[in-house]
């Protein structure tokens, strides 16, 4: 009965640490699919963790446990959670990495981790991931009753997270992740964008206002700066067929800017 | 009964939009065994993907399916199809990036994805691995008759791809392909090397003549360049124990020619 | 039956000999659950490879089948076997990259493998992964008893490791990894370091003296060097929220100098 459990960390790809979470994860829970959401993201960066976390987590099976371990405070009083939401469960340090996916949809339930019982011992007081967040999730895939895993936690911290404000007639936000393509993600959503003008805008980014707003990249020919609303319904900035970031020398945090066209 | 499925994509590794796509397969097809070639395909480069896919796939078993996304063109009227080829089975838009595995065997059915029904709704016009052709490939594993998928789709699209050529006792290619070692792999099969004269020829790259033809990268001493048939049955050139690409300054696209000794 | 199979290889992430050789283990195991410790050894550096898997090996459930492909010699006279430690087996070139798992327990069994039965055929002289070690771990995966599969090898290859030594009140060692957060782990044991001091130690490296003795990184504010001991029980030099090898410029083989604090 064990199902999907996903990895999200940022230990960095091919780490050995990431297989000794694997190996725990195999030895407690065989019959478990593990699958890699990202080893990529920045070191101690629980803005990028939750990002990644909230485009990805929402696209498996219900029952999928998701582990998430981007983890600054190992060792200190942050606390170990386990969220109930919607119908995935997610194990964290609750440092704000769980943010957005919070906010996506509120928890039904938050237990902090406190029963030994479901760790491994002894406890390393620098890898946690492997210690208690693995053997838990095991357990949990092998039907542990989460209620037996600690008490119940008051509340998420709240992630420091950027949000898009409107100036008079413009929208300001910001990129927010730059993919692989160089296309600058944004934190604009496609109903903040409509309630500006829609496909009727312009887009301003580091000195260069893009006029074309495209559904598709195809749409106009390659070398174009084009904006458009993208699969996670996020507005981004992309250059047909090349980088946008290295055209425009963007990076994540540059301001963003959506006004309607004159 | 679902079995292998593979994926081939310019995503990046750990990018969140692999890890949507594999959401969407165990979704729909739980007990599907995923397996990554690579999601390192340089961005929108058909030809290398073409490639990977076309020394990988052979490897697999009867029944697997392979997804290939390196998709510039997601969102204009480009096909997505479904081919048959052997006893495998491909998804991937048509543009070339299925080029390689149908020149090695003839494909024996072909479909173009016309069957919204297969498909996931609302489908983003930017993400079509993930709204298309991952649940397709899932149903696929679970059984449906690709035939219900659309209709009957002409002729694959032609791969741009350097064909090696003769030119009195010269045979001229070029590297195709870099590997993590630095060796440089040619376009030129052992076939042609053998009618050009086997192990008797030299081969020039970069300026360079490489003497020395090996079997085994481990039959001259480190530093030695060396030029073998590698484990694709391609011609290459390599530096044992370093980088033939760093020490000659080689990269793809680089003439290479071979020539009989004198 | 068939349980996990483990790949520690030097052929890079994405690479098509990675997926060539899940291709064969999948065609003969289909069962059989593939993890990636990592592909991203350095080529050729067996010492890295031997670290790794060391490292990340003893996690893994009883039966787990471990193939470890970092083989300059590929095509030489070096033996391939297959070596039981502990509860797992392991599958590699005999040229010291099973020397530090086999440090930590003795093999009670190795096996050279020259039974060519048990092989792909044709074999390529360039990549016995994926033509004989992964067919060979394929089928040990199936239950074929490893006694079948050669005869008896006398001992295994030494690595050439660098062992720390004590110089008077000092104790000298070096850095053996670097993490992707920039922790400097070192070749000096929690066992060895006890014996100097324990807690109440100074670090050496790079010109550097590295007062804080911590449990864990987060015991001291962002930005302070400190020294603990990591997960792996081996001393290891971190910057709180920040890369240690960055700000000391350090990197693997680096001496480092424990002495008791005066």
């Amino acid at each position: 009965m064990p199902g999907v459990i996903t990895l999200t960390t940022d230990f960095g790809d091919g780490s050995p640490y990431v297989a000794a979470m694997k190996g725990v994860l195999l030895t407690l829970a065989p019959e478990a699919t593990l699958v890699d959401i990202t080893h990529g993201i920045q070191p101690h960066n629980i803005r990028q963790g939750a990002m990644v976390l909230d485009q990805a987590a929402p696209w498996f099976p219900a029952g999928t446990i998701h582990l998430a371990v981007v983890d600054p405070g190992v060792g200190t009083e942050r606390a170990l959670v386990c969220a109930d939401i919607g119908q995935q469960r997610f194990l964290a340090p609750d440092n704000g990495v769980l943010g957005l996916v919070a906010r996506r949809q509120s928890p039904t339930r938050v237990i902090e981790l406190t029963e030994t019982a479901y760790w491994r011992q002894p406890v390393s007081p620098t890898f946690h991931g492997r210690d208690i967040l693995a053997p838990v999730a095991a357990r949990l895939a092998s039907g542990v009753d989460p209620a037996k895993l600690g008490r119940k936690h008051a509340e998420l911290v709240a992630l420091d997270w950027p949000e898009p404000r409107k100036a008079g007639e413009e929208l300001r936000g910001c990129v927010v992740w730059v993919d692989a393509f160089g296309n600058l993600i944004t934190n604009i959503s496609q109903e903040m964008l409509s309630e500006i003008g829609g496909s009727n805008c312009e887009v301003s980014c580091a000195g260069h206002v893009v006029q074309d707003m495209v559904r598709a990249y195809g749409q106009q020919p390659p070398g174009t700066l084009v904006a458009l609303v993208g699969s996670a319904q996020l507005l981004e900035i992309a250059l047909v067929q090349g980088s946008a970031a290295e055209r425009l020398g963007a990076k994540v945090d540059d301001p963003i800017s959506v006004r309607r066209r004159p």
